[in-house]
């Protein structure tokens, strides 16, 4: 193993250009000393319990729903060999996007900036012996290097949930069922959201097939068809007419038929359609009706082949795409391995929390895992006191104990600003009596109690 | 934002030497084409499905001892800026073991070689408006670069719990406390483990005020004294009376009494062994009976203050550290901001994997999250089985749904394999009839029931 690589500095000097270090002056021309920075590195977030108990709260939620239809739950290495993401990842990503360097021992590495090419790595790497179809999800931690703007910032979550291995519409039906579940088990109604459904084959159809432009020119179509809702119309047509000259209209009549059982009668027999129709029908059967056909719904990666789809707040002020997937039949096929086909989407936690925050979705008061707070009246009451917390503790009780010898009253407002829901005071009295005054601290009712008649109140209270 | 840092390569072409192709020769001469490998990053692990869930189940289970003594779960930016770890850590492990890059930014980065400088940077950060004490845990995923060997791999996660703010042994009790009841929550006994504490302030006493060796040779000693259990004692003995000369037998006796009531009466006032006595002493009032006093206990990190105890397996073929931790009382000083003492622990998921794997402490079956499989007859039944997937799923029911048009008898052998409990079967019969054939797969036994009992039975199983 070499360690050598010129890429790493082998010494860094504290006070050189581009550190964290803040220069404090007193204004005098004296300077003090240097002291770090205490904030995290640009574009990323720290996460204090407050804001870890959210990003609980969400991960959680996710992971039930997708539990529920037996998606399983799979983690990769946070670093891959470059090579991964030169395959099949827009190449705007790989050269600007990504967080790459080259390891110790002359390894061209990256920092994973999204999920796929990992989990078709893993799927390819056990082809053989994993018994399809498989149902995986995963809630990876992602890097991109972006100026920072609100919903793109350098490190992010995403929820990961994708089918392999079945070939039928099937499936695409069962991951928008588990996309448009996630949105309402957060509380949104079907009027909070809409899901704008479209398949690559149907466009390829169109340009191929139905408007017969060449090869080259169907790509340059694609990726206006993708910003289409970017650009004004008139620049769309201007771009349009370029390549397709007379046959302009028919091609954004195409595009602004919102009906799938409109299409031009060459269309009948396209799968896509087929597929797009079949999949329409059974989601309005589960009741699924937030859902419409949008042709101009293309997805920026280049691995899709089927049926695509984004989620849209239908806020006025904030009508944007929450987040998407669709149908990608070619992964593993960079691994030299016998095809599998997938469905899946992505969900990133930014977009997920500005969404649930602009719809006022997130519970005010997310519970506390810790259900009594023993005070203690001096500090040779300690020893008592750890006695019962470990009694407790043994039955299910979470118990903080206060082991800061202050005042009663600075112990109780402590366990008060934590959200805690029951508290007891340990001093001469009770280790005499065993009877503790159990105080409820939300209505500050007291009660007389020993401690096999704490934990029956607690745990009852739980199972409520 | 400058974004043309010379340490990232713009172009990274596949075929260059030092990404992971696999050249495929048929043996003939010709030369197939080139396949990506499908092998992890050297050093770091995939987490399928099986793996996750023994993942999962270590995690969820000192999620849940940490919990019970309330602390709460915090985390943080995966990459920080390379300064914060000048500061503190061993300079080895800056120099030669992270793996640090300048981003396209011109910032010097790192990805988190551990999470104390971090834990202490987001203290720094709110010292004012955080309400002390703080009990605080996480398990982020760490990188070091090390050559791959037992237990010593490039990314692995390690559970932090830390308590800040108290300066009292109180808190270094409680602490131990959790890592003994961590370990007991696996089900490992007293005989399975040991916990060997020491101060550092009672080192320091002996090597300044005891023995009065000059601030540079008490470097040198506390070094020796950290590798002691590594080197044979005549070699420990060589080295020390280098230093030390006659007052080496004086030495050698202190590291080798075991007996925290047995030490020179010039320690009596010491803080360090009055902290020692009382913990020894409160430990055993909560029946914590493996605990030692060992003087050869220092742990590397130059940033303990106090109280440093390992957790070692007691295994006789495998007898090593598992995991340990201490108290650290200048760590925010870095930051500028008013002093905060902490008292914490790390501990590696590959050593506990393997400490839980060696004593067969890992659950055999890990329960899955999916109760009933659903078989589809044929595929014209896919509707109807979808909308009673959908009713059972919205009462808490998980539920895979077999959407692969396969044999019934396929269908049965996958759930089976996934180790689901329950499946029904959907066809002709069940839709007119409403009447379902619910079978436990584990016994193959069969009954005739409604949905309603269908949920009846699992969740009323759920429960037990």
């Amino acid at each position: 193993m070499k360690n050598d690589s010129v890429k790493f500095k082998k010494e860094l000097s504290l006070g050189q250009k581009g550190c964290s270090l803040r220069k404090q002056s007193d204004g005098k021309g004296a300077t003090q000393p240097h002291f770090l920075s205490t904030e995290p590195y640009k574009g990323t977030r720290d996460f204090y319990p407050a804001d870890m108990s959210v990003r609980n709260y969400m991960f959680d939620t996710l992971s039930r729903v997708v539990e529920q239809y037996g998606y399983v739950e799979y983690d990769a290495p946070l670093l891959e060999e470059t090579a991964l993401y030169k395959a099949k990842t827009g190449e705007e990503i790989v050269n600007e996007q990504t967080y790459s360097f080259t390891d110790r021992g002359g390894r061209d590495v990256t920092i994973r900036p999204e999920m796929t090419p990992t989990v078709a790595r893993m799927v390819a790497r056990r082809r053989k012996s994993l018994s399809f179809p498989l149902r995986w999800y995963s809630i990876p931690n992602l890097f991109r290097y972006e100026r920072p703007q609100r919903g793109r910032i350098r490190e992010h979550w995403q929820l990961n949930v994708d089918i392999f291995g079945i070939d039928s519409v099937s499936a695409d039906i069962e991951i928008i069922a588990v996309a448009y579940d996630i949105l309402r088990a957060f509380g949104a109604t079907d009027n909070d959201f809409q899901i704008r459904v479209n398949s690559r084959q149907l466009i390829n159809f169109l340009l191929n097939d139905f408007l017969k432009v060449k090869n080259e020119h169907a790509h340059t179509l694609s990726k206006l068809i993708d910003k289409k809702a970017k650009i004004t119309e008139k620049e769309f047509k201007a771009q349009a007419k370029e390549i397709l000259g007379a046959k302009t209209a028919v091609f954004i009549d195409f595009l602004n038929n919102k009906d799938i059982d409109n299409l031009p009668k060459e269309f009948e027999t396209n799968q896509g359609a087929q597929d797009l129709k079949k999949l329409f029908q059974m989601l309005n059967e589960l009741n699924i009706t937030n859902i419409v056909y949008d042709s101009t719904i293309m997805r920026g990666f280049d691995y899709y082949t089927g049926i695509v789809f984004e989620v849209y707040d239908t806020n006025k002020k904030n009508n944007r795409s929450l987040f998407g997937g669709g149908r990608y039949d070619n992964l593993v096929d960079i691994f030299g391995v016998e095809k599998v086909s997938g469905v899946g989407f992505g969900m990133g936690d930014v977009t997920l929390l500005d969404y649930l925050t602009t719809h006022k979705l997130l519970p005010v008061n997310l519970r506390s895992d810790t259900n009594l707070y023993i005070c203690v009246c001096a500090e040779k009451y300690e020893k008592d006191a750890n006695i019962l917390a470990r009694y407790l503790r043994a039955r299910d009780i979470g118990i903080v104990l206060d082991i800061t010898n202050r005042k009663i009253s600075a112990q109780i407002k402590t366990a008060v600003n934590a959200n805690i829901p029951f508290s007891i005071c340990i001093g001469e009295d009770e280790i005499r009596s065993g009877q503790y005054k159990l105080k409820m601290l939300s209505s500050r009712e007291e009660k007389l109690v020993s401690k096999e008649e704490i934990i029956q109140i607690i745990l009852g209270r739980l199972k409520q």
